[in-house]
């Protein structure tokens, strides 16, 4: 089955990241990735305050700047966060920005 | 003399801030203050690759997340980083940000 592209770990952009993260709801489904592993989306779906289309819009913007990974498997999508990646490139970010997240989610 | 407005420490964001960072112009001006201290804006923007009206644009961006402070001293305009304010609110995400920046400017 086709898998949607992402980035390889050597093009992964500071600037991208930073700003797929400059999201309210992206940073409170990067800390719940973080916390719990891969998601299916169809649950992340259920619990999201805002529409599928929107979750979906979501997912593309981390998944376009590196952040997770979404790997479909038969007629579910799973979404998980690519921490190795993401702390080999940008050692601390990923860790700091969900400390202050999680202290104070605004 | 009237100074621009900014946000207190207690309200910084850190949506904002992560979207203020977001902008490798932005990236390279927070790297260049955490260097080398509180800087003209008129020597900022001689060194500076894009037009005045730009790079005010960015100093306001900064400001109103919370990232720099802007004082006008007679016909200056001085920027700085609010390192303790962030490092405070957001321990180890400035440091992170600016490792990664330095290491990989992208």
């Amino acid at each position: 089955m086709k898998q949607p592209s992402q980035p390889s770990a050597a093009d992964l952009s500071l600037v991208d990241v930073l700003g797929a993260l400059a999201d309210p709801t992206r940073l409170a489904l990067v800390a719940r990735l973080a916390n719990l592993g891969s998601q299916k989306c169809a649950d992340i779906n259920n619990d999201a305050e805002v529409h599928k289309s929107t979750m979906s819009h979501h997912y593309r913007v981390l998944r376009q700047a590196g952040l997770t990974t979404t790997t479909i498997r038969g007629r579910e999508r799973w979404i998980d966060l690519r921490r190795a990646d993401l702390d080999e490139r940008f050692p601390g970010v990923i860790d700091s920005v969900l400390n202050s997240w999680n202290t104070s989610p605004q």
